[in-house]
């Protein structure tokens, strides 16, 4: 799997790739997941894609070689729009190459693509591009996309990010958003691809792959987890009781049938009477 | 879907579900998905599900019915093993009636299951029980089952359980796992039924179902979020340089091919010696 989020923020672009491809867990590797298409001053575009690595690499050939029907290429196109237009005709051409071999075999056709940056003229863009070759365009209100596991990083983006973050804080976002993915599922690996672009820059002006060794990255997440760990501490616990004021949760009595299922009165009364000697000898399995 | 989540600690034992129920978008219910075998004094075992809801409802049926071939059931099981068997066999049961319609309508044989509790003579115990009856059980080195959306609610569980968790300590976590779940997760929803189980307890101790107007939940909830955002502005936000010692992120040189496309050198040229009239006129569709 793979993991890879994208924001539209005010002051610009960021994104953030892993880099972990597997086929199996016995087929493990590194790839980036990354690409930029730069002319500088004129546009800056990037390309993240999860899925299928032989339909991602497959688009991205296509991208970089063909013209389509209008003319245009990732070059030439006017506008994000049409750029991405031409992501999803790259799709669309994968598609009907493969689609057949793939059903013979069983195997979903499955891409996930995130697409965005600037052309000269229009303000910064970010899309996200389906299987079929259709896609969205992200919006102020919800100013991100996320690619492959998506789940686990979400709610410290939902937490933390709308259009106004500056760049670099949503940058921090992103990093710790992909190290909660990296911490609980072995799919996502290092190193990570990560690119800030400020609006108007017209060039990658601030990238790096970031591994294990990058002090950065290590001393966030370290300081993260470690507050973390403080707050959840000083969040209250809950102290039960039957009403009292002191208390902050309160035992629900009566609980009734939609929760409970007594023991037939025939058992209920059986164990009563004749202590359990089977099952004070029961096997604990467990401990095995 | 359905969110739920479950704890075997040192102290005893954690259930956590959401009662969130659909059937597409527009057939959106309440439902719970904890039920309680209960003999006090003798055993209390905890059941929770996910999946479709026709099946969970069959087998609950079908395990406070049916008496099994070795002359057990659910009450008189003489351990957690014997009694996950027990729900393991109802799984199987409600399969072999339904999975032929099922498959005439495309629909999936889709349930998930957490068991857990004590009974008298064993530890507490804990198992996941898949849509084949199999089952697996918690182990002290990975405490917890989810079943649901389970990825959003990981990362904080990961951080903070361990089995010498408290319990209490635990039903938090628990509750923010879920809360994290509710934010990102539309088909998750109040209220939260949660058992807290203390070992050797053998009866149902502390119960709450808790809804939007719980004092508790509001306040740990709030202060989660304020407390959130506090150590993710306190973490360092990246500085970029190209060395400085100062900084705490160097720019990336030479980024290389396998990140950047550059554009063709004619594109380029061409670009470079007529500004970008065309482009500088780019439609703008998003502002639209």
């Amino acid at each position: 799997m793979t993991y890879c989020v994208a924001m539209r923020l005010d002051a610009g672009l960021v994104f953030l790739s892993d880099s972990r491809t597997n086929a199996g867990v016995d087929h493990v590797g590194t790839t980036r997941k990354m690409t930029v298409y730069e002319n500088p001053g004129e546009r800056m575009l990037v390309l993240m894609t999860s899925g299928n690595l032989s339909i991602s690499q497959s688009i991205k050939q296509i991208i970089s070689e063909r013209t389509n029907a209008d003319g245009k290429n990732i070059w030439t196109a006017n506008t994000m729009f049409e750029a991405a237009q031409i992501v999803g005709e790259a799709v669309r051409s994968v598609h009907e190459r493969d689609t057949g071999a793939f059903e013979k075999f069983g195997i979903d056709f499955n891409v996930g693509i995130i697409f965005g940056g600037q052309i000269k003229g229009e303000r910064c863009r970010l899309f996200q591009i389906y299987s079929a070759g259709n896609f969205i365009e992200v919006q102020d209100a919800n100013p991100y996309f996320q690619i492959g596991e998506a789940k686990y990083g979400k709610p410290i983006i939902d937490r933390i990010i709308s259009s106004k973050t500056p760049l670099d804080t949503a940058a921090k976002c992103a990093l710790l958003s992909m190290n909660s993915t990296l911490r609980s599922n072995i799919s996502v690996g290092m190193p990570l691809d990560l690119l800030v672009y400020g609006a108007d820059e017209l060039a990658i002006t601030r990238f790096v792959s970031i591994d294990e060794k990058n002090q950065y990255y290590k001393d966030i997440v370290e300081d993260w987890a470690t507050k973390m760990k403080e707050i959840f501490n000083s969040v209250a616990d809950p102290e039960w009781s039957n009403g009292d004021a002191a208390s902050n949760l309160i035992v629900e009595k009566d609980v009734g049938q939609s929760l409970v299922t007594t023991a037939p009165e025939a058992i209920a009364t059986n164990i009563q009477a004749k202590p359990i000697q089977t099952l004070a000898q029961g096997i604990n399995t467990e401990q095995s």
